[in-house]
């Protein structure tokens, strides 16, 4: 398989959260690119990186930033491929909510599939779920993945019967 | 084409927002299902829908609800498929801020990929870019998507020219 | 007594807040169970632990969640009994809003008790309230509970008559 | 059946909202009694009344009111019977807030069981859910209530079928 | 001078926050009484403290409170002295926004005279500020107060100059 | 009785707002000037007014204003007055959260003594509450007032045992 | 005078708010441009704007937008002359939060000037300042302009005298 | 070139937030003085600083303050020159809600050119922006230094080349 995502994120202090949708990439067998774009430092080069996705063979674009996050919005509005924004909740942040708004609030005509706060785990998820649509084999591993946190929910109630011997473990 | 996605709602008071996305996907000649699914009043249905929903061969799920919104969320956590969650601000919600977060904030393992407030036709064109990003065919209709969009700023750009004699009407 | 209420939680890591729910039953003389049920990650198991709620002689279900909580809710939905919900602040949450909102905002027809923030003592309590309305030794400890906090503050008034020489100990 | 539910609200100006409590018991068949009890004009009227609810044969009092409402938590720390509280809406409101939190965020001790904000109709079901919990002629109601809840939905689904050719009315 | 200051909170641990306002009227030489009265865990003592507190000589009340804090209203919805409130960020708080919107948004009838978020040293000032209305003494203080806040921030004037070379220290 | 009450407002638009507690005033018997003084559009009358309030024979100033409003706590640092501030929701206001915020968050050394938004009634009782505390003519009055109050509650307990024959009208 | 100030706004709709730059501009003597540039619809467009703006000799540019505001944020980036951004309360923004928060919580390195939500005027205005701190002949105007705004309140004072008996009209 | 920013804050407590805004005026050298001015402590100092500024030869002035921050404001009702305000999350702050209102939200007539909370850094570079628009030298500062923002992005791109094999760095 070939390059199909491309994560890109505003500033290298935002990978320790960008990390995770690599890492879920990586758990589903997806192939993807992975650099700093600025919107507000390098807005050339944000250009000519949405720009060229596409017919770079990329399929979704990931894209983090934190504050007045401009980076998700603004690459979709140049690349017609499907954009998943990812709000980080950046150190002089007010709690989180301009992240957040900056990159759901989007006007008609240009979306952008947000996550939660910080949630770049779940737009690795969200980019094999896109990917699973048209392919058996990403498909296959969620369905092991859906399985994977169902067991992960069992073993939790297991451990809780040793903690309590008023734990209900049936079902 | 078959039908490939599925727009569903928490209650028909919704429509009026949801038809957007309808209305987009229609634009972009994509085949959708369109029908009532209540997390809270009809769980077992719910969760049919979800279950069967790829089989049947959808390959994305618009989900609109108001106040507590469960059903994206749910939605997403029974299929593989991509939902897109539309947070609507109804009667009672307090300023839309609780659907936004019930659809928005899904804990890892589970993404729902969030548009703005009443943002159905943003959930119909992030659709077609899920789509698109397969289809050469959806991909096309996009980029004429695209150019109408800058088109309508021209003409407003034009407008503006006849009502101020100081509009500035190049580039 | 049987078991009476049911404790359930999206996820182990909520049993730090939700043991303050057990720990009040037990100083009640409720019998309860306690275990993991993730909406998200087990959705069948969630279904089949709320429709089996009542037969199995419940009389409440106390839920705690975080982030886009949507425990209580759903329970509630499925069960005809009273469902206690308890919003919890987990890490990635947006200062415990998201959860709160979750689960209070439910939309007619299928109400949810939400406590406070993390208040899984008073989820506790709650119960043992709804118990009491039917049960007279429950209802006695609830009155003992009363004097009992009653009791703190007047210890606190006399600490504080040690500390200022014009603290104000009369009533 | 005897009166087994109070419904207290601040001021006759929060009757619009409060009487959705009054049809949902009605409609469950319990008996309420209903009044206007205002914890910051009435004081001693609020104190006589929740002191004296469990001896008057009451289960559970659902109080409502707006801004900083006090209302409910009061009462709460009076009673030992459950407390259901509605947040409303009133006109010099913050959106809300104000009272969403005034009645949500009570101290370890004294719980509150909220419903969403103007959520009267919820607080009239949940009473009948606690009562159902040990009446088999309120829970048979409530079963039938769900199946009500239900059908309302499939009567959306078929409405959109005429709608819609391509509405989805199975399942 | 007698005691014409009553300072209530409604826990020991709220203390930290208002010695502060035992501080500042000590500082303008008004006597006071300090003690714990919780409106939720001693409902009597608290209706017993405001209804004797006009007789027992008292002319201003300032009660602190966290979370859903019903205690400054309530006191000053049984007395006619003037109450000033301080909302407190207890530990499950909401950002205190629960307890600011409490004390803050009483209905038409019933003022509280709420300072910032853990403003007690501030409720100290504005219990002097009252009482200088109608002492000459007080009064006397208050103008050296102001004094003393000018000086302190001209002290601060005179600090900069000795680390910035283009400190600015005229005026 | 001379004049002992300002009232100021930011504009003349803030009038149908404040002229509630220049009617409160006039219930109490208490004289008061009122007036428009805008801390930003007359700086310098404001200064004058706030530092000859005093010497006029004033005993506490009500100031009232909206958005990011400065008028009471610049005011309040002019004056060792007590000054009351109204928070009110103008036009282009975000929900009134910013002049609650403006008013009420005044940093340690500078009390104002914040009121619910639009809260103008209230600003006028707690003036008189004030007065009260060293007046028994005023004291006597804010006694009937809690009879009205009182009073106004118990006709409404009265209209709704017309309209509810299961109305509760002991007590 | 040439012109010296470009007027931006995302669409047309915004124009009722930004009009009002405009006619401060105009009453100040400042000659503008106006026209429709939109990030997210041209963004080409949006670009050579901005990056020919300095060159074409403007001094500064006032960017008006709603929701998820990119564009004055984008422009500051691309340009070195000052950006006003100006919030603006559309349809369906959260209260006008989401456009605040995009333009106002930019990174590091590039900043707005941000005014008030829908503060088009007070754009115009602090345009007419940063221009006024170079040219005596804007700053004659400003200091009539601010004795204009003195004037209306000293009017709005007159106009008090004649409702109220009570009114103060010295100073 | 002569002093042409004056920098003042609130409290000296401010000083570690407002010097990064030194800092960037000494990289475009730009001459500033810098000082203490309290709004609320010593209103006549700001009085006569906001009033003697543009005589003494300062084109534009950056004032930081945190919780109810009326000094931006003040200063700007005062003077005709730009004032740029940088709120503050002080330590009994809102989460810096209240600092972002107070100084964002100024009334029509009075604008204030409002940055990131805690963004005296974006502060010095506006003011630079705004001196650079009337003065090549500092102009071609900005010119450089927007390289060097994008510069470090460059390095922070080939940083991630040596951590990912699958980095992207080309354009």
């Amino acid at each position: 398989m070939s390059i199909s995502v491309g994560i890109i994120m505003g500033s290298q202090s935002d990978l320790t959260v960008m990390q995770e949708a690599a890492e879920m990439l990586e758990k589903f067998g997806i192939e993807y690119e992975i650099t700093v774009v600025s919107a507000h430092r390098t807005p050339e080069r944000m250009y000519e990186y949405a720009k060229s996705a596409k017919g770079r063979g990329l399929k979704v674009i990931i894209a983090g930033a934190g504050g007045a996050a401009h980076l998700p919005g603004m690459v979709a509005s140049i690349t017609t491929l499907p954009v998943i924004g990812v709000p980080i909740k950046s150190s002089n942040s007010i709690d989180g909510w301009d992240s957040v708004l900056s990159i759901l609030q989007m006007p008609g005509g240009i979306p952008v599939a947000t996550v939660a706060l910080n949630g770049a785990k779940n737009a690795g998820i969200l980019a094999a779920k896109l990917m699973g649509a048209f392919s058996e084999q990403v498909s296959a591993k969620l369905i092991e993945y859906q399985e994977e946190l169902k067991n992960n929910v069992l073993d939790q109630v297991t451990q809780m019967k040793w903690k309590f011997n008023n734990s209900f473990d049936e079902l």
